[in-house]
């Protein structure tokens, strides 16, 4: 996004838990900032030492400690790659709990410590209910061995929890122990057009109540961004004609003939029903990758004309695109909006994790304006308070956040959450500044 | 179990979240220890006033709150009782994501407060999963509202988590918030007998694969404690002949066919490959609730005799079964078991959820014996300890085992509790002399 720009004068990459614990005890006897790092692709400036802070790399530390086949738990080293421990987990008959588009450079430590969400979050949940246990280096240097692969452990207070989503600032995760759930053999993707935001939810309800146990994604894209990814891409559009929304559905089974059964019974009803009014299903696993592209190719594609600015938020389910509406609205009445070089914005575009309630709001212009950034906050923030939605459903606070927290959560948690962070980090060593 | 005694002066009952604020306030200001008590089902004496506490009973507030049909979120008060909260989401085509034997009379707040397992776990996950939202009063009165049903929300620290598991230390839960999954049209049941308990877990691996994502309990009972069963209930048994080790096995999901013909085809696999020595499918929801009842039963069974101990505890599965071999072994060359009055011990069983690692260790005995104790305390705990094992997997710590969590907890981690049991309860009203 080119928002954060990063100056250090040192980045240490320790090899080992026991480094890192020396080299934080360094840090916190003589007050220098630590920013953790990861594979760095966080969107809020988490991870980006705009302070000046040391880089505290977690790259070195990258070993797969253990698994058990028969209990399905893993334990990894914080600064394995997601991508290569899904591909181990791939050969053991096993698939890890998160998929999101920066895999192939994003590490599970980094993963956890941001609660990454992603495709997988419908089908198997979130980081909260699948991390089994953490290892973390505290700021005074303490290893905190809470490395557990059980299931269920009821004593004491869930300590690891605070640390899932606390973006490096009480500690730095140096391992995670998570459960995997069995790989699916059989994965079928279809993709659908509706005619209103009102239908997509009416197929929302049904896929949940026919697809059940083998729905494993259910995204919406707004037409707007299918017209950009077409713009850019010059690919050949999976289905004909213009329409206002588009959804794609992954269905992960363990026997494809069951499945592939229980799909085409769901778009039957639905076309019969006039849920949707046109759709395809993929053959093969060609197809499936060039179906799943006009969802994953948005990010990309929505920067072709220059910056553009990303909104992650939870909105209940029901009014979930009317911020898109609205915001368009917005920008247009403004006169910003415009196929010409003089309008900044080129498109206001929805698209996200419909079964998560998630919505990316992504705004792509020729430059990045303070007229248009004038025209979007605080007004998206207030727009989603309003609705009891969250600010950031996924990408998390950082730097970009930290001052709008007040639109999510409330005084008395606020003050909460600066008491648990002077508890663990007295001497505001662990990435200073941002989150809360 | 007949173990804790309470005795109170005082039980208040308040109606609604502002008049429980309005009674914490008064005690924190007054000094006055106080129990949270819901449905008093807990196991180890955590809802129990045993110093004289003013108990304060959450099940006058017991309303739905609201119910969103298409994303599935459920508000409630903290006192309804988990089965009504079940029965009223049936009508609506979801299901509650916990299950357990007390669900007739324990309340919700309760069931979150100690993080209750239960029979669902191995499918829909661990309530730090499924818990969207709370609302806690905390011990001086004030009311934190995280009531939020958004499924992703990264704004800070996930403070909720305390509370969940936090047994009533840290404040009152009055409101849930959760996400409860769509319910199985079709349901199924499957009981077998194995020779070891190796071949029990080559049977859960074979069901974990084959299947995937319609498996829903994978329970596990040993041979003895189905004699016991049969002894005290004189009920036909399943299966003839005498076995080492029985699992029950639930299927469920959204298509009775395709996962008839899943189940027919696993049994087939693990009868020819000998995996499983003999097994039934039930063919209607009473042979269902009666297979079900030789593993439900076993608890009342074994307190025919007089007093049991009972111990909960997680145990990485290659090891599982051992803890019940070691510890029969234990008492037997001790002469404290057999079938005569003079042996206090009548037999030492286990069972329990095998996906979720977390067995049952009972020990059925003619009356409490000093004697036996003190053969099976720290036994136990170091046993389990030694395996990284957790002395408590679903029932919590409450009074009884407080004195043993440095068995299952690190010094560090047990220090960063009790500050946090200081930063949200300083004057340390909140069930005292518990838990940590």
């Amino acid at each position: 996004m080119r928002k954060y720009k990063g100056h250090t004068k040192l980045v240490i990459k320790p090899a080992s838990t026991e480094e890192i614990s020396q080299a934080l005890k360094y840090c916190n006897d003589n007050m220098l900032a630590v920013v953790p790092q990861g594979g760095n692709t966080g969107l809020v400036g988490g991870s980006v030492p705009v302070y000046d802070e040391i880089v505290l790399s977690t790259s070195r530390i990258n070993t797969i400690r253990s698994f058990d086949p028969v209990a399905g738990t893993l334990v990894v080293d914080a600064g394995c790659i997601l991508e290569s421990v899904d591909q181990f987990l791939a050969d053991k008959g096993y698939i890890f709990p998160l998929d999101l588009g920066a895999k192939g450079s994003c590490q599970i430590g980094g993963n956890v410590a941001t609660n990454a969400g992603g495709l997988r979050l419908l089908r198997y949940g979130s980081l909260h209910g699948n991390v089994l246990g953490l290892e973390v280096v505290l700021p005074d240097g303490t290893i905190m061995d809470d490395l557990t692969t059980l299931r269920k452990n009821n004593t004491g207070y869930d300590l690891k929890q605070l640390f899932i989503g606390g973006e490096g600032t009480l500690g730095i995760i140096t391992g995670v122990s998570i459960l995997c759930p069995q790989r699916s053999q059989a994965v079928n993707v279809a993709f659908f057009a509706l005619e209103s935001f009102e239908k997509v939810q009416h197929a929302y309800r049904e896929a949940k109540q026919q697809l059940s146990e083998i729905l494993s994604a259910f995204e919406l894209m707004d037409g707007r961004s299918q017209d950009l990814v077409h713009n850019v891409t010059n690919k050949k559009r999976p289905l004909e004609g213009d329409h206002p929304f588009y959804c794609l559905i992954e269905t992960s089974g363990s026997n494809a003939e069951h499945d592939k059964e229980k799909l085409h019974q769901f778009l039957e009803h639905v076309m019969s029903e006039e849920i949707v009014s046109d759709g395809t299903l993929a053959d093969n696993a060609s197809q499936m990758q060039s179906l799943w592209s006009w969802r994953e190719g948005i990010t990309e594609c929505l920067g072709h004309w220059g910056g553009v600015y990303k909104y992650d938020v939870s909105i209940p389910l029901s009014d979930l695109y009317e911020l898109v509406e609205d915001t368009r609205a917005r920008l247009s009445s403004a006169g910003l909006v415009g196929d010409t070089n003089e309008h900044p914005v080129v498109a206001v575009v929805g698209y996200g994790h419909m079964g998560d309630s998630n919505l990316h709001l992504n705004v792509a212009t020729r430059r990045f304006d303070k007229a248009v950034e004038e025209k979007l906050e605080p007004f998206v923030y207030e727009w989603i308070a309003k609705r009891n939605g969250s600010i950031s459903a996924e990408h998390g606070l950082g730097l970009q956040k930290k001052p709008y927290i007040g639109y999510s959560r409330s005084e008395t948690m606020i003050r909460l959450m600066k008491q648990i962070k002077e508890l663990f980090d007295p001497r505001g060593i662990m990435n200073p500044y941002k989150y809360i």
